[in-house]
């Protein structure tokens, strides 16, 4: 087996390949004057392949790019190709809300089937049902349980962990579990009419205590940063957003931390200075 | 039949649906925080559909967007997708040159087949033995036809056309004869030894005539730069540099201004400020 890296997955997939104790094929990538992307497989790839490429940050062109490796890689004889895309672009688009929407899930994973992938592994996308329009082995893996082990190694002060909505309590449930602490979630309401805020879910006193937020996904940290606003006031003494993908779009950064974020700590599926927790052995453990 | 405009070449869309007297379909567009693109088909499109979009510049969302209105189309009942695509991108990469290579221009026209295209056509795509490996029915325009009826109607002063490299001879040559006058082409070489120039092709004196330099695409506009300079020198009146494909990178204009061009003009394959020469008359007639 060969492990493929994609531009956007380099270290990701140098943990696979070390874990895995698979050779990891050499690539020549750059991109022309005009934008267009060139990439070149200087190793033979006459055998069972893995690419592993995530699609984040610019989602169009690393598409353009794993399309790009799939085909090529079938034209060079590769036998057998598994697609790892650790975070899975445009899946929030995963059906049609108005009339004549596009959904773009469908066709990304259309197109990465078509191009001759055999089978396609995720990690925590955006809905799972999207894997059901695909005709290829398709897996989504959860990314909880490592980033519990992470979590494992570090000292909490009576740790709570809190999802920032209704949505994310599972996640934060399981988390819970595995830490053996207290979870919850809470989401604000905004009256449209009277602008009243209302919050619903757990009201507890964080007084010195540690508040983990949990999410899968941080984009704009909006959400993050009005959990936290409320945890801080409520009196936490450290607060910690953790999640799977790290998007941090623009400002989320500041806004989380002004907020009263005092870290934040995300998995490899977008490799970044945040992105401390590999996803590397989940990745393996399915591929075995 | 129904004109679907992508969001490249929303004027040449309008222009195609003005001479054929077809309907334009209404396009709900917007481009999501985290960068993904959103488009809604607002109108019915049960009926053959013509999607016109290029690929330039951004060529890998503008892809990524063909791919995502083709399969929403098939989806939302269109009948025969015929894909227009004024520039293709990735067209230059149009074999392995080196073991190892993707050849892009193939992967990107396999993906338009299998997303659900039911016909393709281009303009001046870089090489037309690309086209040979797409099973649907594939055709490339030729835009210098409408490039001689725009060139008509302006007055030049012993006009001569000029290919840049000998590989726009042919272009010039069908140019020179529609326009009827000279036509005929130089290259540069520089020894890679002693540094010596050579020129390879026509030694003519352009005093005080009018130099139109045609060529397929302009990208850096180095060719063309060079080119005008020593036309320049031979006492050209006036430079004009024509293509249909401008994508003029980076410095690209200033370059060939400071080399001596007083005019470029291309066609709306790309649309900017320069495209005055519209190639819808071309593809309607393909159409009908």
């Amino acid at each position: 087996m060969i492990i493929v890296p994609g531009i956007a997955s380099i270290n990701l997939s140098k943990k696979l390949a070390k874990i895995m104790n698979a050779k990891i094929a050499n690539l020549e990538y750059k991109i022309f004057p005009d934008g267009e992307s060139y990439i070149r497989i200087v190793d033979d790839v006459k055998d069972d392949v893995v690419i592993v490429n995530s699609t984040y940050p610019n989602q169009d062109k690393r598409l353009i790019e794993l399309f790009l490796l799939i085909d090529n890689l079938k034209d060079l004889g590769a036998k057998k190709i598994k697609v790892v895309v650790p975070y899975i672009a445009y899946a929030r688009q995963d059906m049609r809300f108005r009339e004549g929407e596009v959904i773009s899930i469908n066709t990304i994973l259309k197109l990465i089937e078509k191009i001759g992938a055999d089978e396609f592994i995720t990690i925590d996308i955006h809905k799972e049902h999207s894997l059901n329009t695909i005709k290829i082995k398709a897996k989504n893996l959860n990314a909880i349980e490592v980033i519990a082990d992470y979590l494992k190694n570090i000292s909490f002060n009576e740790p709570y962990v809190l999802a920032p909505d209704k949505g994310a309590l599972e996640r934060a449930k399981k988390l819970g579990e595995i830490m053996k602490c207290e979870y919850g979630y809470f989401e604000k309401y905004r009256d449209r009419i009277s602008g009243a805020i209302r919050i619903e879910g757990i009201d507890i006193d964080f007084k010195d205590r540690d508040v983990i937020i949990v999410d899968d996904v941080i984009s704009t940290g909006g959400t993050i940063a009005n959990t936290a606003k409320i945890v801080k006031e409520k009196g936490a003494k450290r607060i910690i957003a953790i999640c799977t993908h790290a998007l941090l779009i623009k400002d989320a950064l500041e806004k989380m931390k002004n907020a009263g974020v005092d870290e934040i700590i995300s998995t490899d599926t977008v490799e970044n200075e945040f992105s401390k927790i590999t996803v590397a052995p989940l990745i393996a453990r399915e591929l075995c």
